[in-house]
């Protein structure tokens, strides 16, 4: 190595050893006689000190050198007499006999430090600059930590990781693929797997039991400001399982996570019911880290002569504690908030519950006194809260609800990232009707198998059936999800009947696998894990982008290497494509 | 879980046991009173027994029941009377009480045994049945065994494992690419990784110092026999080292993965040249299990009037050990073999070394019984031995003896697959000229740095520059090859101006790299194995195909789920690509 250490290690107990440190040239201090640098690698700083008086020539060679110059030192580890306790080579500082420049650095677009002023797209140009930047490099470390604890946790437990393969079959059902041409079968394409879902069910079928995969994943979709057109999975299956073995399995191994890498406890975590989470939180990834429930208050303020409630497919109420002082414009500025397209609620109406027992509300003259007063007591307001109310049709109402209860929950620093809450939303619908295709969709993918209890009700009420599928719910954000899968032919035909396929397509895109569940396929159940928001939930961030070394912009680009791009006529002539004129 | 134990687990410590099991039937035998049943997971099998005296109506269940139908049987442990030691179920039984059929299975295209009556293609469509079979089971279970090994290793020693993007850009040098098209970017392209070289040096660029990963790469070749179009590699990069520190972590890595997967100490490894191992071996990957060395007869044998060898470039030749009693009819069958257009010798000269001390050679008419003596001695043969020896133009001989050479070394049994000899092969040439091209090619890739005393011969002599690189070679395989890396633009320039690139190419193709090379790049080198080919070797199997899940047959198809396919006219005009009419 051209190095004896790196430059995280060295302490007092070095003092007075010879050493050789290789790194980058953080920052440089010239202060007249002595001039200071720090030098940087993945595992710390250490600082360099370089004398006027004892070694001139030496001195001023290093204060040449520029940010990120690379360079190797030779000197002797001494004591600090300005001693910075905070980091962990803080006590001792380098007193350099020599020293290489091994490479120079141009001045680099943005300042590489803790804070630096680049702009998002400037950092990602340059990306192998911004990995230098602490943050970005302790979220890569971050994730590497959490993928060797998933797998550490798993092969205990007796999973096997197995590779499915990268080049599949399209399918229509999900998302848009990600096609390949094939050159030796012109004409045909494979496809990117959007998840290696039937391929880890056919490992069952083979007998593998448990087996796991930390995997890429595509889908060719328009990106939102959080979604990558790459992503990657913690996906899992387990053969001779009920739901519980999964939930169990599962929650073992979140809580191994939180233990190791954040020395965590997370305990037990709670279970919902799909139908619980949108009566009380009017979502399926409920934030449970605070209450502030949905209230149905459709029984109380009907018939009162508000037409607005009247008419209302439900009436929904939250009470925020401690709001009741809002200020008019505060609330003016709640009630444009909610009406945001992105909200689509109506309007707002509240209800004060003030310091001196009186109550307040927008809608007074239709409600008495009394009758305010039997709001509060519905939702357990006492003298200082604030109660919120939207009105409209259910499903869209309980949603802007879920979104104004996130709002205030964030408003009233109720929503601590270091406060980590999980819980399994359990009974989710089998399938949802698309207005717009005119079809039932599955709510989670075609392989879901109904609760037994509930397979009458395919023919009969579809829209009635609960799968045996669960998500697993972190802070509101829905880290995982799974179900206990259908594993014999004639239910999983009768499924892809249900989703509108003939049963000519069926078998065209799904008879190797049903083809498959003739030979013997045990009973089986899994879950996958999105990896990326996993880690950034971890690292406490709000975008996943940071936890991927080399992600792309919204417009599916990697600006770095800029990618896509156009590729040679050759190409395109042994691949037997061409690109339609614009 | 639906069981309490596996099929692998219970011994005469559990005898008296209620147990639970769930697994597949393996095998039924219906021994008139008694039925015995072996019941198969992945642990293992168990036998079943059902009696006709204790519980007549569950033992004719039992019987009506086929191969591969799953099952989940109640029962006790019970001490067999017939032990078999060999398995480590084989002392108890399990009394069963009750059973149920958890799935069905139709008679299985091919029996699902050690040794199957299945033929290649037949297996291939069946992959999720051919998986249940112990050797690829077995296999499989390896190949997670290695990687989790690998990990092991890696982590223990900071390298960090960090995921590149499988989404990049198509770039000229190299195999061919598989595209895909872009639906936000119409008419441009990415391109899958042939490996991800560039990401992992842009990773040192960003001071992660040690990066690894286990990744699938992606060539559009035409495949060979054991080729597969997505494969696995083991990929790794280090910062601040020389090509000594790499090989010493390496070998690190191989040692502890003989160690750790097959309990195999396999030494220290010796280090070859390339020249000496193309002098001695005529092969970059030589099967150092044997000796049997290359031995130049040029001087030898040249000037006695046998044209054939004074016409040729080189004479070589290789003693075979103790086959001086090889028939006529032998000989005349190894002069066939290594005329075959593989092989591609024109003809084969030999020289018994008779147990009586006499010589005989088929070229005896040209020289004398001295000079066959001194034939003799040139390559140490002793009475009883064979000398074989072609002759012709140099490259092609050399490669023609290497082939002879390994073929005679495996009709000699000294090939034996559990024998692992394993060595470092170093200076590399940095270039190689095509004739087909009329260009410098890159031996190794063109990242890969000149030696800092041969970088003059680069513009004088390029084919003579030697380069910072080394391959791996275990048992005449090639598992692993890297090098260290150029890391200063102006060469990396030079570099691509010799490989033929105009500046505005290499600046269009590697820019960000290049560029990335100007704000403090660091020393670095590394290395990728081949896993799919590690494993097979650990195996001690001679085909890779086995250690893949999923692979695909020799047209690039998957033939379990038919892909590569059509795919729909929307989904080729949303990418507003069109097919070339056949």
């Amino acid at each position: 190595m051209l190095r004896t250490h790196t430059c995280g290690e060295l302490t007092l107990k070095n003092a007075g050893n010879s050493v050789v440190l290789c790194g980058w040239l953080q920052r440089s201090r010239d202060l007249g006689g002595m001039t200071f640098i720090d030098l940087r690698d993945r595992y710390g700083i250490t600082q360099l000190v370089f004398n006027m008086e004892t070694n001139a020539s030496l001195c001023e060679a290093a204060r040449k050198m520029g940010r990120e110059f690379v360079i190797r030192v030779h000197g002797r580890v001494t004591e600090r007499s300005n001693k910075n306790l905070k980091m962990p080579t803080g006590e001792i500082e380098i007193s350099v006999d020599s020293f290489e420049i091994l490479n120079e650095a141009k001045t680099p677009p943005f300042t590489i430090e803790e804070n630096t002023d680049g702009g998002e797209d400037l950092r990602m140009k340059y990306r192998y600059l911004d990995i230098r930047r602490s943050p970005v490099k302790e979220a890569l470390l971050l994730r590497a930590r959490v993928a060797a604890e998933t797998r550490n946790y798993l092969n205990k437990v007796d999973f096997i990781e197995v590779e499915t393969p990268v080049l599949i079959k399209s399918t229509p059902e999900g998302a848009r693929d990600f096609v390949v041409p094939s050159r030796m079968n012109p004409g045909e394409f494979y496809a990117l797997p959007q998840s290696p879902q039937t391929f880890k069910q056919l490992l069952m079928v083979a007998g593998m039991d448990k087996y796991y995969q930390i995997v890429k994943c595509f889908r060719d979709e328009d990106l939102r400001a959080d979604r990558q057109p790459e992503f990657t999975q913690i996906d899992c299956e387990m053969s001779f399982v009920e739901q519980e073995d999964i939930l169990n399995t599962f929650e073992g191994l979140v809580r191994h996570l939180f233990d190791a890498v954040k020395n965590c406890n997370i305990g037990e975590l709670p279970r919902m019911t799909y139908a619980e989470a949108m009566q009380n939180y009017g979502n399926d990834k409920p934030d449970i880290r605070f209450e502030m429930k949905l209230i149905d208050f459709s029984t109380l303020s009907k018939g009162k002569n508000f037409k607005v409630f009247d008419e209302a497919g439900v009436v929904l109420a939250i009470c925020a504690k401690g709001c009741s002082e809002y200020t008019r414009k505060q609330l003016d500025e709640l009630t444009d908030w909610v009406k945001r397209p992105q909200i689509g609620a109506t309007g707002l109406v509240y209800a004060r519950y003030n310091t001196d027992g009186s109550i307040k509300s927008s809608v007074d003259k239709f409600y008495s006194p009394e009758d305010l007063k039997l709001w509060m007591e519905k939702c357990n307001a006492a003298p200082g809260d604030l109660v919120l109310i939207l009105a409209g049709e259910e499903h869209k109402t309980r949603k802007a609800m879920s979104e104004l209860r996130l709002e205030m929950g964030s408003r009233l620093g109720l929503r601590d990232k270091d406060n980590y809450r999980a819980l399994w939303v359990l009974d989710f619908p089998l399938l949802e009707w698309s207005e717009e295709t005119q079809r039932w969709h599955a709510m989670h993918h075609p392989f879901t198998s109904p609760k037994p209890e509930d397979v009458g009700l395919l023919t009969s009420d579809p829209g009635k059936v609960r799968a045996n599928a669960y998500d697993m719910v972190i802070n509101g954000v829905e880290v995982g999800g799974g179900s206990i899968r259908i594993f014999n032919k004639e239910l999983q035909q009768k499924m892809f009947g249900i989703l509108g396929f003939s049963p000519e397509d069926a078998q065209a895109q799904f008879g190797f696998l049903m083809n498959a569940f003739e030979f013997g396929a045990p009973p089986h159940g899994g879950i996958a894990f999105g990896f990326d928001r996993l880690c950034s939930l971890f690292g406490g961030a709000d975008s996943i982008r940071d936890y991927i070394a080399f992600p792309k912009n919204n417009a599916g680009r990697d600006v770095m290497i800029d990618s896509p791009a156009k590729i040679s006529a050759e190409q395109l002539k042994e691949l037997q494509i061409s690109i339609h004129k614009p």
